[in-house]
């Protein structure tokens, strides 16, 4: 079985990693959103990428799901002894080489796919890992900062503003020019099921479907196209969905995300099962929808997640035989 | 007094931190070699500068000489563990904050010259440090190897190979084109005083002296130029002077070294007590020669070095005068 899967950070990985258990045969390409990149001291930073890839490669922080285990700061603070910041972005020593080794290749000329390839080779995540586009795309958010209105990058909004004001506005800049990374529509369009975790659908999953073409080819595909809700009782499992939503105009609930992505797009839907009340509203929108639960806490997460990828597969089953 | 210092790499940095106990309010401008700077990683090293830099500024790793104090190599270990070398360089984490600034500021456009004063806006090292050159110049030295006649970068000849192949030539590539940096001249046609410390007269000095407009300016300064010998009893101080000596033909020797200077360049030449016999030798080609101890050697290094400064500065003075 050939699965496609759309992932953003923590989220995705953790799903993913369900995955894995669930279907441990199956043929999983990760389409992995790079909106969120960032230039740091000079180094081009894939947060996402590498979360699915650390996670994947058994090389994540566990506790906070983001970084390397057994992390130290040391370059950081060298960095701040001269001045240099940001220091509101946690990089740490382990995980300073990962975005070195990426802007040496980067900067010898090859394109972001085949450095993601090249730095799976030592993490082999078990799936195959491609960027959303070798393109530089960028998120930024509008915001109102001291009464001005302003432009600010994604990872400034999500991790030093802590999403505290208002977005008024995502704009995934660069997209409407990026085009999708070699093997990214040949995966969807090979596919038997392409699953959309429960990362963010705006900045994460949206930003993905922001690259022309992916959209389309999903839509296309003509294979069940499943995705689990990411909020779970009107609030998000994980971060900061609900302004980012709110931006969109969406509420923030299970069934707002269905009907966001809509019927065009989506054939089933999960969420949890304290939403249960929600499936009858996705099912008019024409989604088939099931409750079931949601929440991938520790120390049972991996299971949790196996479950959830599992029912997803059945969804995707269900869906595929109707 | 105006003291202009040509510095290479761990000699220069401790006979500077000698100088400035023997004339704490001299006004002292160094002219480091940048022929031994290297791309490692995608980052720019520039080791003379940095050792110059931490040495002064109270950061170095005294046991080594170079790097910095209290290191750790996670990021060169990880580095490692995605199979990026090379491993013969020693980078250390605290180091490496130093490299992601300069290349990070020579990316965003500003020339080596600018680089350098910001990195020394931290570490206050007591002295104006100059690179020779903002443009790029890069020893190579030709070897045989496994039968073969190639030129190496001067860093996998030094470190790497560790000098135990006969060095056929050594070749500062760039040289002829580059222009001194912004301050050079300026600072050699103001000087009261111009200094050699026992740096390598091939690779260090030498390589300074390359830069087309620095060994005229220096010739037409009309002030005293005062080396110290880097060899005594016929051997290196520190380093493999010999080997690149060799080289050049000349024999490694206290008083074969001032002739390769020549009195051209040279005013004044100190040799150690042991070669006292060299300078009727030195004082025969036109060089005014004296013999003092010049070995810096721990624990007594810092006034070792002070002493040798202040007789370096005694002997300008006797070249002034004469």
């Amino acid at each position: 079985m050939r699965i496609v899967v759309l992932a953003g950070g923590i989220g995705g990985a953790r799903f993913l990693r369900g995955l894995k258990r669930a279907a441990p045969d199956a043929d999983i390409t990760v389409i992995g959103n790079t909106g969120d990149d960032i230039h740091l001291f000079g180094l081009k930073v894939c947060p996402d990428l590498d979360t699915v890839m650390y996670t994947l490669g058994g090389g994540i922080d566990e506790e906070q799901g983001w970084g390397r285990t057994d992390e130290t700061h040391r370059v950081k603070e060298e960095l701040a002894a001269y001045g240099v910041g940001p220091e509101w972005f946690g990089l740490g020593d382990r995980d300073f080489a990962t975005h070195i080794v990426r802007t040496q290749m980067l900067g010898a000329g090859y394109p972001l796919s085949a450095v993601t390839e090249a730095l799976c080779e030592r993490w082999q995540p078990g799936v195959r890992l491609l960027p959303m586009s070798d393109d530089r795309v960028e998120t930024h958010v509008a915001v109102t900062l001291d009464g001005e209105r302003r432009a600010v990058h994604f990872q400034e909004y999500w991790v030093k503003l802590r999403a505290s004001v208002d977005a008024h506005a995502i704009v995934p800049v660069g997209a409407e020019a990026a085009k999708p990374a070699p093997g990214v529509l040949e995966a969807i369009a090979e596919a038997d099921v392409i699953l959309f975790p429960p990362s963010n659908p705006v900045v994460s999953i949206g930003t993905i479907l922001a690259v022309p073409g992916i959209r389309e080819a999903i839509a296309d595909a003509g294979v069940p196209v499943v995705g689990l809700s990411p909020i779970v009782g009107d609030a998000p499992v994980r971060g900061m969905a609900d302004k980012v939503l709110a931006a969109l105009g969406v509420e923030s609930s299970a069934a707002a995300v269905a009907e966001h992505y809509g019927s065009g797009l989506l054939d089933g839907w999960l969420v949890d099962t304290v939403d249960a009340g929600a499936v009858e509203r996705v099912e008019a929108a024409g989604i088939r929808c099931r409750a079931v639960p949601l929440m991938m806490t520790d120390p049972a997460e991996g299971l949790a997640a196996a479950d959830m990828a599992r029912a997803a597969l059945a969804l995707a089953e269900e869906v595929r035989a109707s």
